[in-house]
């Protein structure tokens, strides 16, 4: 593993429809500390930046609400229009709280299905890339013919975990890494197997990454890592969890509520 | 924000009960590409090597289960000794599966309460430190007085989270910088305030330094982070949410299960 790595904001001013955001990316990094992207580079990409180069953003004053939106969108105290493109959106919802539908998506789950209207144009919001992992893939395949270079690329977001206040990064998109690696048969100090033997390497990407994006008007929609020592592959995609093999809804959603409030015993 | 920041390795060696934690650190910085700590660094601690210092391992043949013990080890397949500790060390627990039972302990939610049984001599589990925002303060406070700088101290545990594949980094125990950083006011790109105002800086370094610290026999129980621009405070502490107001808990708790199989409908 390597001794140390370090972690470049990469400045490429407001990301606009039909921006080229590889070249955004190249150019920003050779004006970067990391004075250029190298063979073995991982580039981060905020998805919110790469959905709306990709023309994802969502006029809501063109949006028909359904009636089960306006159920929801009611119910949720959330707007009409809003809700109807979480439901179109989203694989699932899966319940919600005020102001938010609780979504699964791409096997993960998530709020409003991850239609943001953060750092959107007003009266707009911006869903997720359609497909992530193909928009890193691009990115990817784009740096390698300008620069020659072999990368691994990201396409991340900034999320809340059960029972965590404030967001921390999550992998949405990857191409060239394992964005989760698995170190079974590996041992500990010991010399025991390990039992948690998966590593989030992407997530844990994403959250170094977002603490130079910020969520706010930085306009660092990208960051370039050097020196991790994660290998770089051919591959794609992030893998996901059954609900059944995870402890978090294995257990919560069969859990009694009343086990998280005061008045809860055990299990 | 600043523009780049670096994360470096600190190779203790193996970390032993009564070992001066602060110490060990101290002199592996100075053997570390950083060249030693400086004022505005913040450093990085595994739980489970300072929970070994502190004398937190448990011997296994020493425990005796009880009743409500050998029950839940009997339902979820784990050994009864080591859910006894689970039982002793948790808050509440709030439902499992096969191996884990899911616990509440200082208002987060978490496997086996962290009583962890990798990279701890055989026979034995170490559970978490008994207070890691104390045992952060420690640290930081014998920074200060050997070396007169001043850094930010996080315990951090390495956990999964809800609908996500691996493991990543957590903040369990802080001394001298916020953990949970809050943006209200702050606007995004095109100068709306910003609905997501929480940043969770104490869970992204902790991811951050997880990709030095990995979860084997690296040996790599502290990490050192330089530059990342945090303002260092005297806080102290990691705050929680309420369940109620945890989307994933207030939502997935009430959910319908079955929104999570193939045969969900709509919430």
């Amino acid at each position: 593993m390597s001794r140390w790595y370090a972690v470049y904001a990469l400045e490429t001013g407001l990301i606009r429809e039909g921006d080229d955001v590889a070249e955004k990316v190249v150019a920003a990094a050779e004006a970067a500390a990391c004075g250029g992207i190298r063979d073995g580079d991982i580039l981060l990409l905020a998805e919110s930046a790469v959905a709306t180069a990709e023309g994802r953003t969502v006029r809501l004053d063109e949006v028909v609400p359904s009636d089960e939106a306006r159920r929801l969108a009611e119910r949720y105290a959330i707007d009409p229009a809003i809700t109807e493109v979480v439901l179109r959106e989203s694989d699932r919802v899966v319940g919600g709280i005020p102001g938010f539908l609780l979504t699964l998506k791409n096997g993960t789950l998530l709020p409003n299905a991850g239609a943001d209207h953060s750092n959107a144009p007003d009266g707009t919001v911006v869903p997720l890339p359609r497909d992530p992992d193909a928009s890193a893939g691009r990115v990817r395949a784009a740096v390698r013919a300008r620069l020659g270079v072999n990368t691994g690329v990201l396409v991340i977001d900034s999320r809340t975990h059960a029972m965590r206040l404030g967001c921390s990064g999550v992998a949405i998109g990857c191409a060239g890494l394992s964005a989760v690696v698995d170190e079974s048969g590996r041992r500990d100090l010991f010399g025991r197997e390990l039992e948690v033997t998966k590593r989030a390497v992407g997530d844990c990407l994403a959250s170094a990454a977002e603490l130079l994006m910020g969520e706010a008007d930085e306009c660092v929609p990208a960051v370039l890592v050097r020196g991790t020592g994660i290998e770089l592959n051919e591959e794609y995609g992030i893998p996901t969890i059954d609900a059944s093999e995870c402890l978090f809804m294995g257990a919560a959603l069969h859990a009694d509520p009343a086990a998280f409030d005061g008045e809860g015993k055990p299990e």
